[in-house]
Parts: structure tokens; sequence; C-alpha cells
């Protein structure tokens, strides 16, 4: 095989993903494992090998040529360690070291994995071509990553862009992090939900009280399912105006769960940048949904390997 | 004369400072002039061509290589215009080009003021050998500038870093520029006093009711003057929080007439950043005081145009 390859990882709470993924993005080979979150950190580095043992197994793995991993954060790209909340048995665990001793010292990228979904949108999704970039995921939790001046902006640690913890409300509620008024604990999936549910917004016989439910009522025009999407905007695009009053983005992409509610929360998103994004230079800054889908994370992984430089010979991939 | 030099100038909304600053950032010849800020554009202009004039007499100008410009913002740095707050007559003003002409075609670089200030302090000040590091100026306004990867980041426009203009309270007081509980809004000189005006601060026999003189009598422990710089330190630390967060710095820089008010406003704004630099990449964060001085806004347009390189024969200086 001549063809180079990246094998990428995409390391969440839930799952852990791994392909192979050819220079134009395209993913050639597919293998996953739950991941054992609950369990010591040895047993989900355990299932990380076994990803990464069923990607080998392949004829193709010949021409992987780096490894590029999009985790759940924090991570630390430096010390190459990663500490995901949801995955208490790795606190500070050496990430980068066991999975480059795993396939024979292949130079390996870490970043945060709003930082890769971030890469995967600049290489192939709605921020193709702007060299200036905000893109979030708005889910359970709310993340990104920054594109500036063309290239993806890691920041030492592989953090930046961590949008869903500004505060946008400093006297507001108490967010997990510590802080107050953090855009996520406004904007999240859950917190939309419980803001609709306290406002007095009830579920249908199905039962179903996610955010996915309020977005229809907010559709068929249930008061208290609007107003939660409203606010839901007022935070992000407030957290959007401020991104791009401090680095100058023409762009923010949004993906996750919470974007496929649509112009239930577009359209007020676009109304409430107006009421934010007041100074010249930001006037004309776009918002538009995600449209990378389910691979980001694994592209972008391969994303950061290719475009940051996974280089050969590394200790560390080095801040760019 | 073979020295390299730089001819800089400080635009604001009071006086026109210019300089020959040679490689070292050292000033070796000053001019200055008012602004005649209410007058049309080009007596505007007249003032700046004033202080160039008197900068090109000296035998020192044959070794000038190139023009740095701080200015008053908005600024467009690709269009090489100005439109100061300040300055009616100057909107969209073709700056650039009017100097460049001025001076025989010499290479000219623009920046915001508060980016020079931030160069300024990366080069000589409180931000030198910080590769990842905000610098703001907080005084009748609140303005600032990011260093990233070691590099000055000015933003395609030349006014990266407005951290002023950020909103931190979103549903807050309404701000000049439209949004709603700016830092600015809540941080500025003026704000810190009409708030301990409110608040039942009364100005001493001199009459003297600056956010100075409050400072003044919160280290004589007024409580409203005191809660007042706590309520400005805690929208300082929740957006330079934000910016941490956003991009990963690990210092941030104040300088301007407010910073002078030392412990009285430093003391909270440590104390509050520890309530909002949350995540495990911001937490080492530190805050230190500018230490460039009045001369700030002049060594920073000339390390501007030394250091984004304004270059021989560039139309416009492009971003770096």
């Amino acid at each position: 095989m001549h063809m180079d390859l990246v094998a990428a990882l995409d390391i969440g709470g839930t799952k852990i993903a791994g392909a192979l993924v050819d220079d134009r993005g395209r993913i050639l080979l597919r293998a996953q494992r739950p991941t054992p979150a609950q369990e010591d950190g040895d047993t989900v580095m355990g299932a990380v090998e076994a990803v990464l043992d069923e990607l080998a197994a392949s004829p193709l793995w010949s021409g992987a040529r780096a490894v590029g991993i999009g985790s759940a954060g924090p991570v630390d790209r430096l010390g190459g360690t990663v500490s995901p909340v949801n995955v208490p048995g790795w606190r500070g665990f050496p990430l980068v070291s066991r999975v480059r001793s795993h396939v024979g010292g292949l130079p390996v990228e870490l970043v945060g994995d709003g930082v890769a979904m971030t890469a995967a949108e600049h290489w192939q999704g709605a921020a193709r071509g702007h060299d200036n970039a905000l893109c979030m995921v708005v889910s359970t939790g709310v993340g990104g990553g920054l594109i500036l001046g063309g290239q993806l902006h890691p920041g030492p640690t592989g953090n930046a862009g961590h949008i869903g913890h500004i505060s946008v409300d400093l006297d507001g509620d108490l967010c997990p992090c510590g802080a107050r008024g953090c855009v996520e604990r406004i904007a999240s999936g859950p917190n939309i939900a419980r803001r609709a549910l306290s406002d007095g917004w009830r579920p249908g016989p199905d039962g179903d009280a996610s955010a996915a439910a309020v977005a229809r009522a907010a559709r068929a025009g249930d008061r208290a399912a609007v107003a939660s999407f409203e606010r839901a905007a007022q935070a992000l695009a407030a957290g959007i105006a401020a991104t791009a009053t401090l680095v100058e983005i023409d762009i923010a992409v949004i993906g996750g769960g919470v974007a496929k509610a649509g112009e239930v929360l577009f359209a007020p998103l676009r109304r409430a940048l107006r009421d934010y994004a007041t100074l010249s230079f930001v006037q004309r800054l776009e918002v538009a949904p995600a449209s990378t889908g389910t691979d980001a994370g694994l592209v972008g992984a391969a994303a950061a390997a290719l475009r940051m430089g996974a280089r050969a010979g590394e200790a560390h991939p080095q801040a760019v």
C-alpha cells in the first residue's frame, strides 16, 4: 500500500470510535467499542487498544502514517494526557504515550473533541473557506473550537474554543464547572428542557422530556418551549459575539443535537446576534448549521493529525 | 544614517503623538499635536502630517524604514481606514494611503490602539516572555489586544482583543455600543464613579468625582467605593476568564488609569478570577499591571510595524 492514511480515534464517554482516513477525509475502515467509562484506566485503555487492533488487522493499516485523537476533555496536548469528565478512571492519563507505544511509535496528535469537530467543519463542512471561524457542538454540553488565520487554533493544551464555559451572566445560576451563568448552563439541551418544564411546558404522552421534544413543542407554538429556545439563543448569541469581538471570526458553525431544532433555534439566534455583535468589525458575522454529521469527530481527529503535523520523531506534538 | 528606525504614530481623540523608534524600542525623537477632533477629516489629517513633517525634519528620518500606526478604533487594517468614535470627521478615512503618500511610499502598518498597547507590553512590558497573553487598557473605555502562539493577533481588521465590548451580563445595562452588560459598561472609570455615587459615595471638598477619587475612598474604607471596585473587578474577571477559556492565555496584563488603583482593583480581581476561571487549563492564569506607561502607544505602533512586517511594496499590510 502506498496510500498515506491516518488512524483516527474519537473518544467519548459512551463509545470509542476508530477509523482509517485518507488524505481527502474519506473513511476507509471503521471500528468501535463501548467506553467502559466506570472501569479503571487500564480497562478503558484496553477498549482503545481493541479498536486500534481491529484497524491494524486490515491490510490498509500499512498505509497509516500517524494517529489523530479527539477526546472528551479536558485534554493536555503538550503533556499528552486526558482527564475526561465522564471517565473517572482517566485523570491525567498518558493516552498519547500509551497509543504511540501500541502502534509501534507512529506520531500521535491529541486535541479536545470540540477542536476535532472544528477541524472537520473547516476541512469538509460549513466552515470550509473561512479563515476565521468558531465551530460549536450544542448538545448535552456545549463545546467548540477555533480557526484563526486559516489554521486550527487548539491552544497550548488543546482545549481552546471552550465556549460552553464562558460566563455571559456573571450573577447567573451556578454551573457545575464552578462559575456562574456559563453558556452551557443556559443553552445546553438539558437546560433547555429544564427551563421549559419549570416554565409550564409538559411532555406529551410518550413522556419525552428532551430538548428535541421541547423543539417540537416550540414548532407547534408552545409559549414556554419557544421562550426556552429564545433564552438559549440569547446566551449562544452573547457567547458567539464575545468570541467574534475577541478574535475576529466571520462565521459561527453550530452542530450537535440542539442544532437539529433548526429555525426554532437559528431564527432567534440570528436576531439576538444583532443585539450583541454590535461593533463594525463583527456585524457581518454569519451563523450556519454544521454539516459534517456524526463522523465529525473521526474526520476532525484525522484532520488535526494531518494539518497540525503529528510529525515522526516528536516526543509530543508541539503547538504550531 | 544606517540605523533601521520606524516612525510611530499614536492617534487618539486628544492628541496625535509621533516618534522615531529604533529596533530595540527606544524613542529617539518625539513630535506631538492636539487632535482637532471636531474638525473635518482633512484638518485632522493636517495634524498628522505636521507630526510627520516635524519628525522628517530630523537627520534621523533617513533611517526610517516603515511607519507603524496605532489608532483609536474601530480601524480597518485590511482596507487601511480608520473611523475613531471620538473623531467624527474620520469615517472610513483612508489613513494608510494618506500617510504612505506623505512619507514617499514607505510601508505602513495600521492596528487599533489596544493591539498597539499589547505589542508594547509583549515587547518590553509585563507580557514579555509570554506566548499567550491578553493585554488591556482600563480607563475611560476598556480596550485590549491578544498575543497568541508568540505572535500579535490583530485579527483581519486590526481590532481583535476588544474585551471592553463583550457581554458578561446579557440582561444588564444598555451599553453605548448597543449591547447589554459589556465589560466596559461595568468596569470603566466613569462607570466605577457612577456606581459609587449612586450607591452613596460622595466626593471630597475638591469635588473630584473620578474613579481615582473613588479608589482613594476605597483605600480609606468607604463601603460604596470598595463595592464599586469589587463589581468592576468581577466584570473584568468574567471577561478575562472568557478570553482564557476561548483562546488559552496564561497572563492578563492591565494598564490604564483605573489599573493605577492598585490592590483596590487587583485584590478583588484575583479573587473573582478564581470564581470564573474554573477549567483546569485556565486555573494558572496570572494577572499583572502593565509596565510600559504612557509611551505604550508609540512603542507598540513601532513594534507592530517591525514585527508584523510593514513590508516594502505591499499595497496593504496583510494578515500574518
